[in-house]
C-alpha cells in the first residue's frame, strides 16, 4: 500500500555550506533535498536549488530539489542538517556571536521539530559545541537524534596535510580527535596512521606537529586565502558522510560532537568524541582510556566548551 | 619506465562555474586540477581549491588540486576548460561584452597553447558560439580540438522540466537542441523523448511550448533568481560531461559548438549541433536532415552568431 | 525510536545470475542481501555470499549478504527477486519445462508472501511471461507488486550491438522493444535513438534488420558459446536496474512484463509493456499507439505467450 | 595528434575470478579489457566477455571487453593480471601443483612480454609468493613492474570479519599482514583498527585470535562451502584494487607480494609487505621494525616460501 518513499534531507540555511550539502547529499541519491533559508534569501535559495536541479540529468542522479523559505516544505525529514547562523564579522565579540547564533538555533529547531518531530539533527553552525547543546535542549529530542559535526572535518583536513606530507593516496590516511572544534581539538596522533602504519614512525615529530597546527587553524587559513567568507566544501563533505552513515545505517566510526552523560568523566555537554553513527544517529559513543596528556588537552577543550556555554 | 600519469585537467576561471567544474572533475578521478585565476585573486583561487582537496578523503577521491594565478602550473594539460570572462553588467552593451571578452580569450588562449600544446580545449565564456570562434583563431589549432559548450546545458535545462512536468527519473529524458545558446537556440523537440517515447505524443503542445520557451529563457531564470551572479551547478555538470568523454575517450553524442566547413550548409562559424565527442576532441559533426521549420530557425541562429562575430 | 532501517532484497535461486544479482545490488548498497536456494544447496549459496561479503571492504559497500535455504531470513524484504528454476535441457519438451518451474514458482511464492506480505516481486525464471503470471496468481498480491523482467535485458542487448555498430557509447543509445522475451520480442526500431538520432537515419535497414534479429536470438547467442548454462551478467544487471528504480523510487520509464487489463487490447495476461517503475512497483502501463504491423507482431507475441499459459 | 586513448587491461584466465575481475574493472570504467584464455575456452570466454559487454548500457560504463585466446588481443595493454593456472586436486602433490603451474606462468609470461614490453603485472596464482617469482624472471621486467596479490585479500576477509564481531561499517576496519598467503600469513594485530582505535583494545584476545585464524583459512573456508571450487568475488575486488591504484597512479599504501633484496633482511625472494602502488608499479617497499614475534613469524613465513620456490 505505501510504497517505498524515498528518504528526505532538509539544509537549513542555503549559503554556500548549506547548499554545496545538498548537492553532495543529492549525488549520492541519499534522498529527496529541500534547502530552507530566510523570507528575504527565499529567491536565491530556489535559484541553487533549481541549478543543482538541472545538473542532476548530466550528473544523473534522481533527486527533487526544492528552494524553500517555508518550513512546511520540510514535514517529515528524515534527516535535518543545520547551517544556519552569522559567521563573526570584526569587532564582534564572541559572546554577541554566541548569543545571536543561539537565537537562530531556537528559532529553527522549533520549526524543525513542529514539521519533523522523528528526524535526527545535525548541526554545523559555530561555535558548534554550544550550538548543538542548544539545539538539544531546544529540540527536547533524545541525545541520540542530535549530533554536532566537527571530528569528520578536522580529521579530513589533517588527512588531507598528511597525504601531501607522505605524497600518498587520501584514502589510507586515518586521523583521530576528540574535544572541540579548531583551536579546542585535542588530535591523537598515535591513533593517526598511514596504510595502518602509526604516523609518528614515519613523520618526523616536529614536521606532524605543524600538520597539527596547520590543522588546527585549517579553518582560519581558508578564510584567509578567501578573504571573504570561510570554508564550504569540506564542511558540507563532512556533513554529508554523517548524513550517509544515517540513511544507510551504516554503523561507522566517525568523531562527531555527542550528549555525555559520564563518558569521559564529563556530564550535561556536547563535546567531540568518537561515536559510532547509524540508523538511529548516534548510536553508542566509544569512550577510550587517554594518555595524561590527553585527559589534560580535553579538560582544557572542555573548559573553553562550558566558557561558551555559559554565554548562553 | 615512464609508467601511468593521471591526467590533468585546467579550469581557467576560478568563479563559481569553474570551481564546481573543478570538484566535479576531482570528485570523478578524471585527473589532477589546476584552477587559474588572475594574480588578484590568487589567494581566494588556492582558498577553493585547498577547501575541495581537504573534501577529498572524505568523499573517498584522489586527485591533485591546485589554485594559481601561474600558467605554468596548466603545463602539459590533456583538457583546458575556459570559463574565464565578464559577465554583461547593467548599462554595458553587447558589444562591450563581446570584444572585452574576447581580449580575455585571445589571452587565455596564448597562455594555454604555450603550456599545454596537445591539449583539448572547452570553451563555456559568453558569448559562446563567438568566444569559442576567438579561441579556435588564437590557438591555431586543429578543429577538433576546440569546442564550446551550451547544449548539454540546453537540453540537461529541457529534460529537468520534461521529467518534473511527466513525473518521471531524469535518467529517461532526453533532449535535442541546435543552434546558439539560450535565446538563439533551436530545439529539436521531435527528437526528445521520454523513456524513447516522443514528448509530442506525452505532453500537450502549449504545455511542450511553455517548457521549451523556459529552456530558452533557463539561464536568465536563475539569474533572475539568485539576484547576483549566474548558474554554475549545471553549466559545470554539462562542461564535465565533455572533459569525460574526452578523457575515457567515449565517443558520446553530445550537442556541442564545432567548427562548420560546410555542415548544415554553412562556413567558418562555430555552432551548436550533434557532435561526438571522444579522445580526439570532436571526432565528427553529425548532420541531420531538417525540417523547413528548423532550417529556418537555424538560419536565424546563424544570422544571430554572425552578428555576433562581426564585433570582432 | 524507529530509527532509519536499510532496505532488504531477496534473491531467490543462487546460481550464477542470482548471485551476480546479488552482488550488483549490494555493490549499489541497496540494501542487505538475502541469497536464497534449496537446503542441498545451502553451503554453496553461503559460500558465494561470504565470497562477496569478503569484497566489500575493498569495493567499499557496506551491505550484509547471507547465503541461506531459511525463508525466514527473508522476513520483512521490500524487495524479492526470482532466479530460482530450471533451465531447458535437452530432450525436454516446452512443457515439461513450463509445468516444473511453474510448480517452483508457486512454492517459491508462498514462501515470499508468508515472509514478506508487503513485498514487490520481480521474475527472471523463463517462460518470463507465463511465470510472472503463476507468481502474481499464486501470490494474491495486486499487480502492481508482481513484475516480470525481459525488456531491460533485450533493450540492453540491442544497445550493446548498435553501439558496436556506430562505435559510440552505449551511454547514448537507447532501444524499445514490446511483447514476450526472446523470440517473441517485438522491436520497435522507430523509438530507437543513437543520441536522439532515430537509428533507421543512421543504419542501412539490412544491418538494422541484423541487429534486431541477433538481439531476439541474444540469450541464445550466449548459451552457444558458453557451451555449458546461460548469460548471467547482463540478467543480473537488469535485475537490479528494477530494484533500484523501486528502492529508490525513481519513477523510471522501463520495459517491464506487467498484467494488463485491457491495455493495447489485452485481458489478464502479463506481457512486456513500457511501464513506469517506481516505490509501488508498476506505476504504470503506458499505451503507445501500434502501427499495424508492430500490433500484428504483438498480437502473435500475446498467441506464443497464450500457448505456454495453456500448458499451465 | 594521437589523441587521448583509453587504458588497456588483459586478464589471463577466464575463470570466475578472472570474468569477475573482468567486469569488477569495466564497472569502474579503468579501461577496455582483454579477457584471455586457452584456444579449447575460446567460446566460453568470448561468451562471458560478450555478456558482461551486454550489462553496459544498463549498468553504465563505457568500456570495450573482448574474450579471446589470442594474445595479439592484449598487444599494448597497460596492465595485465595473471589468474590463470591449476587448482590443486585431490591426490595431486605440492609439488606437482607448483610445478604445472610454474610452466603456465612461463608460457604465459613469455606472450604477454612479447605483446605488452612495458605493462605492469599483477599475479593471482598460486602459490602465489612462488609464482609471482617466475613470472618476475620468465619477464625480465624490472622489480616494480611484476607484482603479487595476497594481502588485500587477506585483509579484506579479516575486515569483514571484524566489522561482523563489532557490528560495524567494513569502511572503519583496516588490517593489516606481511608474509606469505593464507597459512603462511603474518598478521600484524597491532596495526590494525576500527576507527583508528587498535582493535586489540575492542576485541578479547581470544575472539580477535579466532578472527585471525578464521581469515588464514579464510580461502579453504569457501572452498568447503562451495564444495566444488574457490573464491572469486573477493579476490577479483583486491586485484581491481591494485589495477585502479596503479591505473589512477593513485599511491596506494596497499600490502602485496614484492621483490625483496635486502628489505627486512630477506634477498632474492617475493615475499607480502606493505607497499606503495602507483603508476610505476610497486614504488616502495615500506619498512617497519618488527617485534621478535613478528619476524619470528616472518622467517617461518619466507622458509614456507623459500620451500615451494625449491621445487621449480
Amino acid at each position: 500500500m505505501a510504497g517505498i518513499k524515498r528518504r528526505k534531507i532538509s539544509v537549513i540555511g542555503a549559503g554556500f555550506t548549506g547548499a554545496t550539502t545538498a548537492l553532495m547529499a543529492a549525488q549520492k541519491e541519499l534522498g529527496d533535498i529541500v534547502l530552507v533559508d530566510i523570507p528575504n534569501l527565499e529567491n536565491p535559495t530556489k535559484g541553487k536549488a533549481l541549478d543543482m536541479l538541472e545538473a542532476s540529468p548530466v550528473q544523473g542522479f534522481d533527486a527533487n530539489i526544492v528552494g524553500t523559505s517555508d518550513y512546511m516544505d520540510t514535514a517529515n525529514s528524515d534527516v535535518v542538517v543545520i547551517t544556519a547562523g552569522i559567521a563573526r564579522k570584526p569587532g564582534m565579540s564572541r559572546d554577541d556571536l554566541v548569543s545571536t547564533n543561539a537565537k537562530i538555533m531556537k528559532s529553527v529547531t522549533q520549526e524543525i521539530v513542529k514539521h519533523s518531530p522523528e528526524c535526527i539533527i545535525i548541526v554545523l553552525t559555530n561555535p558548534v559545541d554550544a550550538m548543538t547543546y542548544t539545539v538539544f535542549k531546544e529540540s527536547g529530542f533524545p541525545k541520540t537524534r542530535v549530533i554536532g559535526q566537527s571530528g569528520v572535518l578536522d580529521t579530513a583536513r589533517f588527512r588531507t596535510f598528511v597525504a601531501q606530507e607522505l605524497n600518498l593516496s587520501v584514502k589510507d590516511i586515518t586521523g583521530f580527535v576528540l574535544g572541540g572544534h579548531g583551536d579546542d581539538m585535542v588530535p591523537l596522533v598515535r591513533y593517526s596512521y598511514a596504510g595502518g602504519i602509526p604516523l609518528e614512525t614515519l613523520i618526523p615529530s616536529e614536521r606532524l606537529n605543524a600538520i597539527v597546527e596547520r590543522t588546527r587553524k585549517g579553518g582560519g587559513e581558508i578564510v584567509n586565502l578567501l578573504g571573504n567568507g570561510s570554508a564550504y566544501y569540506a564542511p558540507a563533505a563532512a556533513l554529508v558522510e554523517m548524513v550517509e552513515a544515517i540513511l544507510k545505517d551504516q554503523r561507522r566510526v566517525l568523531p562527531s560532537i555527542a550528549y555525555l552523560e559520564g563518558e569521559y568523566g564529563y556530564h550535561d555537554i556536547y563535546l567531540g568524541v568518537p561515536t559510532i553513527i547509524g540508523g538511529n544517529g548516534i548510536e553508542k559513543v566509544i569512550e577510550l582510556d587517554l594518555l595524561d596528556s590527553e585527559k589534560a588537552a580535553l579538560d582544557k577543550s572542555v573548559e573553553s566548551v562550558k566558557g561558551v556555554m555559559a554565554v548562553l
